[in-house]
């Protein structure tokens, strides 16, 4: 029997959420988010962050992070974002294509975290012209990508920086929730408070069927970003089903809860890998060095996982779901324990 | 209160795909449609077109359109088109955006059918050389943007001067179910028996919450579709349930009882607009000449419906849904019918 | 012997022009525009156009229109244009391209020449919305592409209709030299003072060797040009050669002359042709309808010219260079005149 | 007085070139390459390079590179390349640009070389699916950014492990004479016959004005070039006098002769450099680490040269042009021998 750690993506919908369909599935609605469930949006996620936002839902993390990014890059512009990110590695070029071919400019640092020196290092190492793409946006992920969260304090010297030196930032929040669930603090001040620009909230990946917001701290940047959706046909005709989504997971802190318990489980995964771990486990996924052959007893026992970096690295990843089974866990700890015994 | 005529996209979800969404919801699933629903799509469709065929789900028609042609024409590239198209009218640019620039090429052409004496004057009107866009895809739509259908017979004529002119040829099935319904003939009569190669199969507009999907019935042509579907944000992770709602969509024929009872009301309601009808009706939508003064009348009375074509043209389109109640058809037929009395 | 009537493309460079060619090869100069020559054309140009003017050079009338259409429009824009104008028929969707997939608008109108009227026509059937793309330019073309001329009277309801709407003024001036020639007025009369916002200066038909040069009358609407003219590869290193051409152009009214010897010339031809002429000559085209037979006649007595319009339309474009012998004007006009007498 | 040592481009033409510009200057000529001068260019090319060749003639070397690199690459696609390549520094995204927003996949290495190890590391490290970028071209420049040079052998072990990773090979060759005089082989051993598939053949920085040529070594990849250079503008209307540029740049070897010159003068700055060497003079070019307080002196007395790297790293580009003069390299020698006397 198959054990999921692959991704949060293969978790099903929280039944709060199914519900919230449900409800919705009432009679007529006006169709592009003229309905009654998306005019909630703004307020909700308002009161949310603690300030007046603008959300603008999409179907995909990927969506949501290039559309931002479009919006906030010219096509001569470069994004400065960690060689680690999503954005980077598994959106096929979205960024990119959406922004008419502006540039990623890559940022190296440990545990898929951008520092401000290194931000900096970069910047200084390509001095611009007109010869030259323009720097116009820094995206940081929130959880990174390698299952690490920025503090308040580090993400407020980042986006100092980055704005001193004319960046917009953009967080990729598509496990925004299990950063927040780990660090304790409010949304805003994960986000604007510390500077932050545009959002991309995740609902997905933690108990969602299709639901992420652009969530726009600043008004004056939305710019042309309703045109740039719908061109990219991410204007989803029905959206209330979009929206009812996004509201049942924010209310009554489902989103929260949920990261929690992921969180929690994999902080257990992560003590149980021992020296093996590679990255503290201060979200929900856990990053393990294990080589190929007990990567491979792994998988004929039963547990699903992605390879991770370079071909042939032997590191693993290890995704903790809003409803992973306790016994699945019980039985990867056992697992890692084991390997761990044994000794690399 | 209100009587929705706005727009197919303004129905709920149709109850059969509702359950198979929560059938769906049961355990992990592979994401990016690794998973058992998404594996019986290709069969499933096969047996629905008698052929095979492959099938690539998205979440909007303005993103099956213009994947679809973005994978036929090159960016110099253009596609031949009726000037009503959703594609030319109603996307925001998405054909060229996906395809990096292609060009639309428009036809005119009555109840916004391309008729191939119409295809072979533009394409006449048009020599190529490397100094022009190149003419590689003809796109019609069915049922059309005006509510009209082509008959099999012709698009066989469209389609072999398409080929015989280098031209793939891509159909908008927003509304097919619609067509095939109206049409009485099988869906592979209404696409590739008559040389349709791509089809943008609609669900949304007729019970789905968002699902659609790009059915290729030349393997060839798929050609690097996968990575632009990717690149352009529309691979959904959650794909399971996508594909749930595409699958209880074509089970038992809902897709063809839907269409035939909200293109039966149509039909009722395009008799009562007598002399005021602008458009034969084919499938559920009605095109009435009301005037800007009848129009206003209407809209106090409760109906919501858009204003068509230019500016002040005084002309309304009235468009069924697969739910429409009986009630609301009767009373627009009540009104179209006082209005025809009144004359012009 | 060849008799070139094909296009103005053909002819050689101006003996002025090739002098400063030769007198701008002294010894080293900056890269970029950042030469002594350069750093003469705005106040050369403003003086010519009266007010002062921003000027980029360029090598490619085509470069010149489409980095200014992509540097007045967005990506989700569309240009509003003739159906006969160069930058639909003859750049390969060069806008579409430099602007990242904005829409060419098409208006039809006698001679390719725009009138108020048709334009608001256009804008008044095609409304927009978010759904839409977004009109944002005019752009006409002057001369047009059939030989015509727009009278300051009519550039000025043009522009101030356009401005009206929303539109930025682009004028194609390929040809312009030819219009400010035929018109007798001044280049401002014939520019901004008539409401024109971007100039596509164009020198290389009229005598020069590759230089053509983008000029801005509102220097806010320079906005990013220079990014997108570099990152379109128009940045030519040495510069100062193309500046060279610019200059020579318009030192002494060279380029005034050289265009209206072609014009006066053209005249008789458009004269010779009598009933057959298709359009007024006004500049340096003439276009007339001979027939198939009666072209390849001329074809073989050596005249070479180009089919214009639809395949097998029997008509043909003639253009006059700046150096045509009078002779290869004579000898055309004799045939026509002999096409003439023989009737249709 | 200044003493210009910014870039090769800061040069004149040479008389031989300009010599030809004026012979092409006779008459008409059919545009775009179809006049007796460009039709001569694919026989004197494969005669240069001893195969059958494809000539197509731009004005910019970013435009031969762009439009190459867009030829061979999809929009999802990448290009593997050097990080401190033009194409990365200095084309303001052009690549990018053309290619419909490829990816530059950076790799590092000595002297701005790519190794075949350090490009095989990239690809190991970016394993690809459907969620990836995909890498379909490597870009290598002759000489390099930094005044260094490919030996064949290097090249054959590069292009062999490309073509073996499914990467067709680009060599950016804006210096490709002084590359070719510094190895003293044969064009052919340069390029093809170590497994180079498109050359972007440099004239302008070598004594031209304004003329570079894209050289397919296989027809096969030609594929929609000839579209993708009128598109993005770079087919020039009087295309004689970018080949008769061309055509007397490779007569009697005048490009080699150029080259050479200037490839000994470099040398001899880089023995007076001393120390201060920050890489091999192996071409026209000489980095020097000064400091900044040097560099202010060297300005200060005259010498115009480039900032190097990163702001503040105190290094600095020294270019030598075709037509240096003696007096000028024995003063900058005698000036970095001064400052090698004084220490760091």
């Amino acid at each position: 029997m198959a054990r999921y750690f692959k991704s949060d993506n293969t978790a099903p919908v929280a039944p709060q959420i199914l519900d919230a369909l449900r409800e919705a599935n009432t009679g007529f609605a006006r169709g592009y988010g003229d309905d009654p469930l998306s005019e909630q949006l703004d307020a909700r996620f308002s009161t949310l962050f603690e300030r007046p936002v603008r959300v603008f839902p999409v179907t995909t993390g990927t969506a949501a992070n290039a559309l931002a990014l479009a919006t906030l890059v010219p096509p001569y512009g470069a994004v400065l974002t960690h060689s680690e990110g999503h954005i980077v590695r598994d959106e096929c070029g979205a960024p990119e294509f959406m922004s008419g071919g502006a540039r990623l400019m890559l940022i190296e640092g440990i545990g898929a975290k951008v520092t401000a020196a290194a931000l900096g290092g970069v910047l200084d190492a390509n001095p611009t012209s007109v010869h030259t793409v323009q720097p116009r946006a820094l995206s940081i992920t929130q959880a990174t990508e390698l299952g690490t969260v920025y503090r308040p304090d580090e993400l407020a010297a980042l986006c100092t920086l980055a704005h001193s030196r004319g960046l917009a930032v953009h967080m990729d929040g598509a496990r925004f929730a299990n950063a927040v669930a780990s660090l304790g603090c409010s949304p805003a001040e994960a986000t604007w408070r510390a500077g932050v620009d545009v959002l991309s909230f995740g609902a997905t990946k933690n108990g969602a069927m299709a639901a992420e917001a652009v969530v726009f701290f600043k008004p004056e940047l939305i710019a042309d970003f309703e045109f740039r959706r719908k061109r990219a046909a991410h204007l989803i005709s029905k959206m209330r089903y979009i929206s009812a989504q996004l509201l049942a997971y924010i209310e009554d802190d489902l989103w929260l809860t949920l990261a929690a318990r992921a969180n929690h489980l994999a902080a257990r995964i992560g003590a149980a890998a021992g020296g093996a771990l590679l990255h503290p486990v201060e979200a929900n996924e856990i990053f393990v060095r294990i080589g190929e052959a007990s990567a491979a007893r792994l998988r004929e026992a039963g547990f699903e996982f992605y390879d991770w970096g370079a071909a042939r690295s032997g590191e693993a990843r290890f995704v903790v779901s809003w409803n992973q089974a306790e016994e699945d866990v019980e039985a990867l700890c056992t697992a890692l324990r084991a390997l761990a015994a044994r000794g690399p």
